[in-house]
């Protein structure tokens, strides 16, 4: 009888939930314009509009639907406002939401080929449609010696690889006895954080990462890569791995690859190339050149969850050898034994990442790419190129304003010329008026705008008049100075 | 005027398309038994069915979606079927999948405070929540020392665990200068294959893991890891780590945490309690007893996507000192500067785990927790408990098949008498019928069953059903025998 009771939402009312919450999102993104972009709440507020305690009883979805809309939205940054400008994007799109949508409806592991055969073979057809897309090497096709895997983020890719290249540098002793040896990595001073993190993580001591000056364009110096690592060797140090970054964190500088490739291969080093953000790029025949040199990897990642219009989490992460990969990463306890498995007719993609479950993210990324198709992905890169181009004119042209590097792309570092203190001020009143949202970084050692066009929704109309107010918004400031 | 031309999904076609994915899993979950609940496609029929070159022009979302049901679903192992008890479960639900939709809709990122403040405090509110639910002790609350974040599985959240106590035992040198000590981990033998992985990608090495024995009923031997820690200081190591673990995969054993604690207490060890599976059995008192010991925890996993009705990805991750956790994990490069981070009043989780980027997945759980209150959790809870000890009293009365652990939640590891040979037999009939899924385990060296009853939606009805078509099946193949 006990069996009869059930606190379940039945298929009928998640019909009409399910059809209220997709309605709530269509209203979101014809309205996201009128919130601030900046959410505008105090440290606490959210906490302190939520009961201290958990309900013993089950409460109508109305009910909390809205309290979402009262008590969350307002501390929510919104990301997916045209008006978004800060950090590097983390675009969504509608095919991408629905395809992720199913893909929770579902609910099944992909962490072997036989827990849902489609998860895994989705994801590498899908990741070789990929690497057919931006024209990577042969050897990241699954057909070769390589593949691609979607990881979570390129953090995560970072510690794979640095993983992958310890255990190779050490002939897969390390996963075993422990690291015994002192290994050194390079990047460049404007590499992501999350190679420091890696580094850390997988035990090499951020002392051993060296952070190689870079050239007037941010990127890496390869003579003084190739120069530290000499020096190394001659400190009895083992040189293992080097990341190069397509499109810095900071600046979106490219480094160059075919140099620093070259020095990899003379060494013997594992060669990762994060292009997180700028690597959608490559979809475009005209930007393909800041892969130029992509042969010599032995890892990539790019993420689609930036710029490709693919919900995170949503990371492409390639091998040049795939076996390398599984040898670091494979573990077969007896619960996860099955014929497929060991007839090896299949990939298990638990053996290539940190964890072991895995969501059905490929289904996102196939939506994205049969929606958009080829031609409509590079639309939208080329056309938030563009803006970032003709924005970077307009400063350039200014008599107030500067650029603060090249913007290859569609990032665009730029200064106030009064200096530090005018620069923080303007943004942070820029931040504050909650008509949009920019970041700032450091290059020379001076405050630097930057200004990053990629949000799915963004137009021309927006560019402009975020323009318009950024030199408003000075000229304010500058007279009360 | 390059402007006016869109790729884009328009709000109208989303709503549209919205509402027939919400459909379509409304209908999948009405239908879901009628599916083989094992995938039966062959290595390969998948991606064979798929084009071999990505569109160049976007598709009709109404393809897309025939396609998915077409190419895909023949691909699927169903999860959410009540008939699914092989592994641990993967739970869904409506409020789950609903809340989880309206995170893709935001598509924020909850990497620091600023970014989405409501990312940030609810995850800390609901993980409070849970916290108070589980009657966990009171230093993992957020409110006191320590304090509970949203990990995506298991697996990472022991590496960070892992990681953690190798930079305490370090005093954070590890970190900066390279692992330079030979640190040994501990857990049992039935410990998850998880923490061999986060103990390989640490840098301990897998020869420095010392698995200790296991009484009876599967428990790590609490006396046994004494002698193990004793033994490794006579040698010159330095013991760091021990996992104890609240339900192990195999058979659901719970390790003793009072005596294991009271050990890590005198020698000065991290003590992780992993109890992924069952750790949700804790919302009833009366299985409380499960966790008793968690005093002496350093840190503490359960994950709400197996047994709670959410959604993966979905780890809750408790430690007692939140300041070593960010002080191994802590980076801050120029960009992610701000005022809120600064003055140290707001959490920022990129400081509590391996990745940067951070999904709102507290949302689903907050869903989750209102919808069903948690009367309506334990509910549901209890009947999975009573189901699985029903099925273990059929097997106990069975003349032709034995109980092969204890079974004091909701797995049942069982045989028949007649050997290896028939039990493989009877696990691929099984299988194969497409009615179940179940995998198994060895214990004791002998092949052995595992029944998990803890699917959403599974009733007494299907239990029936399956006990029922086991004892059918393995008749069948004695008489062939």
């Amino acid at each position: 009888m006990e069996d009869q009771i059930s606190y379940h939402m039945t298929p009928d009312e998640f019909r009409r939930q399910g059809k209220a919450v997709i309605d709530w999102i269509a209203d979101y993104y014809e309205t996201v314009e009128q919130y601030s972009v900046l959410s505008t709440v105090k440290p606490g507020e959210i906490r302190a509009a939520l009961p201290p305690h958990p309900p013993a009883q089950g409460e109508p979805f109305e009910e909390i639907l809205a309290d979402f809309q009262k008590i969350i939205i307002p501390g929510i940054t919104h990301w997916q406002s045209p008006n978004f400008y800060a950090f590097f994007p983390a675009n969504t799109s509608g095919p991408s939401i629905l395809g992720d949508l199913l893909s929770s409806g579902l609910g099944v592991q992909g962490m072997i080929w036989l827990t849902s055969p489609a998860c895994t073979e989705l994801e590498t057809h899908v990741l070789d449609w990929l690497a057919e897309m931006l024209e990577l090497p042969e050897k990241f096709h699954s057909h070769s010696s390589g593949g691609g895997v979607i990881q979570d983020t390129a953090s995560t890719a970072a510690l794979t690889a640095v993983l992958a290249a310890r255990e190779r540098i050490t002939d897969y002793s390390s996963n075993e006895t422990g690291l015994q040896h002192r290994l050194t990595a390079y990047a460049s001073t404007q590499a992501h954080s999350s190679i420091e993190k890696a580094v850390k993580m997988a035990g090499l001591g951020s002392q051993n990462l060296r952070l190689i000056p870079v050239d007037e364009r941010f990127a890496m110096r390869a003579d003084l890569l190739a120069r530290q690592i000499d020096k190394d060797r001659q400190a009895g140090l083992i040189p293992c791995f080097v990341c190069a970054t397509v499109g810095t964190t900071s600046s979106n500088a490219l480094d160059p690859l075919e140099q620093i490739g070259r020095v990899c291969q003379q060494e013997g080093l594992w060669f990762h190339v994060d292009a997180a953000m700028a690597g959608t790029a490559a979809l475009c025949p005209e930007f393909r050149y800041i892969q130029s040199g992509l042969d010599y990897a032995d890892s990539y990642a790019f993420n689609p969850h930036k710029w490709m219009f693919t919900n995170f989490d949503c990371d492409c992460f390639y091998v040049a050898d795939r076996a390398g990969l599984i040898r670091t990463f494979s573990i077969l306890p007896e619960y996860l034994r099955n014929q497929a498995t060991e007839a090896g007719t299949v990939i298990d993609y638990r053996d290539w990442h940190v964890q072991l479950g895995r969501r059905f993210r490929s289904l996102k990324l196939w939506f994205v790419i049969r929606h958009y198709g080829i031609e409509g992905l590079r639309h939208h890169i080329r056309s938030h190129v563009d803006l970032a181009q003709e924005f970077a004119g307009w400063v350039d042209q200014s008599p107030d304003f500067e650029l603060a590097a090249p913007a290859p792309l569609n990032l665009v570092c730029f200064r106030h010329l009064a200096g530090d203190d005018l620069n923080q001020q303007l943004l942070d009143r820029l931040n504050q008026s909650g008509q949009l949202y920019l970041t700032h970084t450091r290059l020379n050692d001076r405050m630097t705008l930057r200004m990053c066009i990629a949000q799915s929704q963004t137009i021309k109309r927006h560019v402009e008049e975020a323009w318009n107010l950024i030199q408003k918004t000075a000229c304010d400031l500058a007279e009360t100075i």
